[in-house]
């Protein structure tokens, strides 16, 4: 068992995309209690809060003090969302890693979401860029930026995208300095030949910039699309805890890819995730408690793992301390 | 839009796995309008019964009304599970067009299932080859025998079933006559990888008698388990309405893949199934009508086709009818 695992990158994404898609807005305590959770199931990344307008997104009004929370972990990429230039300034003063924008493909989903039509996204997104590079010289670690581009695979409000100007506004991005392209299924329209085609089509502008998959289980294709996003060289995944999310302007849209299915998935293919599958269920008992009545999604949750998946994992673990033993 | 769109068959199993896995019994008139309603929505394929002591399975004690009244649709290919001799000889005197024995590869979930080890029940298989072959004089069609293999992605029972085992017992089914080689995940423990590798093992043996996956959806991996299947040349698939099914004797096992949700997928990336997915979403209401109460699972029941998926169907249904005011 001396194989070199091939790692996947999953962010725990629940803490933003999932709380923000609900009516309630869960009491800070709860999101530490989750992040200590998360952390001390393995997960190294997570996208933790949003800079909106409290007036408009409440969930979120506590930004600040779950970022401080998070960075308390020292190996911990902490990332969180931004629509504009200000947010992108007050994510840098937070301290966070990484700073993801929305910047929606669909020019309704745009508007509608952040009031600025793709072009004057790709502007801001500019200026974004500019906020991070002045902010950087002060620092130690450099920011990153990521377009989140949205709607990618569909959007409830216009229809299909045309696949040219996905390209157009991906190419736009990297000019405008994208440090990483996710791509994202805001609306759960995704489907697996498309996912494959859509990878290729912005690796041709965004090479090897192209990195991560946001993806929702409106359709329960979300594990079938990861597993083409897998063959197409993606190893950066947004998944939810107990599959919380959606999108409050796409109509119809239901949560993130489920982190536990997720997770149980990329064990057993042999990826290396580093997070223990058995304490991400346990976890799910944190938001149990901050939210009842809220429905929690997830097959592995119910089902359980497999029994030769529990033997197989415990063959790993004790070849490994075998091999420690051997090197003490 | 000229491209001829490869096919894939769906088989519904609802009718046999979906409703001998609960505990209520379906009335016959229900069964035939659930039939009526598939085969209105373009399903040509159905396993709507299994021969076995009504004592152990009253909900199946109707097999030989509800074979008839499939055979009343000309071109609907009939199948029935049988477990033994007994089985097949009922199962040829009602007419059908294929006969599906399970033979399960783990003996701890053979023993539970069929109270035969894998090797007593390849010897049952041999008996019904040649009781078909004896039969097939007198009729116009050769009923097909296929080798339901079970349990082959694990057992709850037995843990994991050892790579050689499943190849020597497929090389044993090939053997004693089988048509087909359908793979079975019985108790909802495959997973991408260990789909591809198993077909790959079992194409070894069987060649292209390795027709057929039937997939649970336990764990929510059974589309990304069909996306495999499809790249490694698997055409035909088991699925069950709204998800209904399991086994009795595989605890935890939960219902078949969801066939609404698997020929969305199919449609999706360009397959051709004849079925329409719009038609099978209105069929669940035979489901709810007949088993008030009884969960009906599926993601696209709930969230509807996304816009863009509606109009490709909708330009390809108009390319064709262009197509042919252009022939007339």
């Amino acid at each position: 068992m001396n194989e070199t695992r091939e790692r996947v990158v999953v962010t725990e994404v629940g803490m933003r995309d999932g709380l923000q898609s609900i009516a309630r807005t869960m009491p800070t305590e709860f999101k530490r209690r989750w992040i200590d959770a998360a952390y001390a199931a393995g997960v190294r990344h997570m996208e933790v809060a949003s800079f909106v307008p409290a007036k408009l997104l409440p969930q979120m009004a506590d930004a600040d003090e779950v970022i401080a929370h998070a960075l308390g972990y020292g190996d911990l990429i902490v990332t969180a969302l931004v629509p504009n230039l200000k947010g992108a300034q007050r994510a840098l003063e937070a301290g966070v890693h990484r700073i993801v924008a929305p910047i929606s493909v669909s020019t309704a989903h745009s508007l509608a979401n952040v009031r600025k039509t793709p072009a004057e996204m790709i502007d801001a997104f500019a200026a974004m860029r500019e906020a991070i590079d002045s902010a950087s010289g002060v620092r130690t670690r450099r920011v990153e930026l990521i377009a989140g581009l949205s709607t990618v695979f569909g959007c409830t409000l216009q229809g299909a995208v045309p696949y040219a100007d996905i390209a157009a506004i991906a190419r736009d991005a990297v000019h405008a300095g994208a440090d990483v392209i996710a791509l994202g299924d805001t609306t759960g329209e995704a489907t697996p030949r498309q996912v494959g085609e859509i990878i290729e089509l912005v690796r041709e502008v965004a090479g090897d910039k192209l990195r991560s998959l946001h993806l929702h289980d409106t359709r329960g294709l979300a594990l079938a699309n990861t597993l083409v996003g897998l063959q197409h060289g993606i190893r950066e995944f947004d998944a939810s805890l107990a599959g919380l999310g959606g999108c409050p302007h796409a109509p119809g849209a239901t949560g993130n890819v489920n982190t536990e299915d997720l997770v149980f998935m990329l064990d057993s293919m042999g990826y290396e995730t580093g997070i223990d599958v058995t304490r991400l269920i346990e976890s799910r008992a944190v938001l149990a408690e901050a939210l009842p009545g809220e429905p929690l999604y997830g097959y592995l949750a119910r089902a359980g793992l497999p029994k030769q998946f529990a033997a197989a994992s415990q063959q790993i673990e004790s070849s490994q301390s075998s091999a420690l033993q051997v090197l003490q």
